[in-house]
């Protein structure tokens, strides 16, 4: 028992650090605001494409050049996934990401899968976040010297990582029969 | 400094208490063993299928149908996230869960995409596992009752999750110029 109290204390006193650092980067509107700069020059520049993957390239490439001139070691990445773990935490980030340009970015890309529907829309929009979120704290944690990076450039893994999203976004609709096998 | 001495200190106790957890859990061959008996009867029933989504849905309906046997709440997936991002307990789980029959199931899925350059073929098994997991993660997250669960059902969630991945591998490969936009 003592144990399992010490635990749930540790993860309390994780939590209360992590909101710590959340307020303050909020605050200083240092790491966001930095990459949402870069964020807004994209759509303008994709205009009326009816290409899924020039909308992902936008969604993608703010936060991959934004890591590139940081340079490693950096922990935005890593903290972003803590963050998004915690229910409120999440939705202040998403409400400090989420503006204008975010909007413009996610309108092309409906525009572009009109038949998509909002259920299978709701989630892919999940799975493309979570994956690159996770992918690129997987790049930022290999850089930091952990483990080995794949790519060798951050621009050559934003480009498979667009590929990929690309690839949830036009992936066929199976019908789901909610039991037995696919 | 006295708060930075702190915070190191309290990741290193979750480390070590994550480290714990992760002895116990492998020694006892509990979580695991049993999403593997479940895994094993899959590759078979596959046969020599040359559909991507078949070979896939092995790698995604073994962990889905685990979950939903185990019911909520499960902190199997929330757990393998924590130990996905550690080097040492990473090896740890792969040689636990690496056997003959994820092999012939990646081996099935390889026979379906023999094109596939060997750098992006690593890159999308990363992307798929990391896709997989998180979103396994998320869902035992929000059946523990912190959020709402977009799908329904475990089988529901599985359907898109297996449509997803397979729209990763059969996305088509973009030549990285390593410099310049998309």
């Amino acid at each position: 028992m003592a144990g399992r109290t010490s635990r749930s204390g540790r993860a309390e006193g994780t939590r209360e650090t992590i909101l710590t650092v959340a307020e303050r980067m909020f605050a200083e509107h240092g790491v966001f605001a930095v990459s949402n700069e870069l964020r807004q020059a994209m759509p303008a520049e994709t205009g009326d494409s009816a290409d899924v993957r020039d909308w992902v390239a936008c969604l993608v490439r703010p936060d991959t050049d934004h890591l590139a001139e940081l340079g490693s070691p950096t922990w935005f990445a890593r903290f972003a996934t803590q963050v998004m773990t915690d229910p409120v935490l999440r939705e202040i980030m998403i409400d400090e990401t989420f503006g204008p340009t975010i909007q413009q970015t996610l309108d092309g890309l409906n525009r572009c899968l009109p038949d998509l529907p909002l259920p299978v829309r709701i989630e892919r929009g999940e799975m493309a976040r979570h994956l690159l979120m996770h992918m690129l704290a997987e790049r930022e944690r290999a850089l930091a010297g952990n483990t080995q990076a794949t790519a060798s450039t951050w621009p050559e893994y934003a480009s498979g990582l667009i590929d990929a999203i690309t690839g949830i976004w036009l992936a066929p609709v199976t019908p789901s029969t909610s039991h037995g096998r696919s």
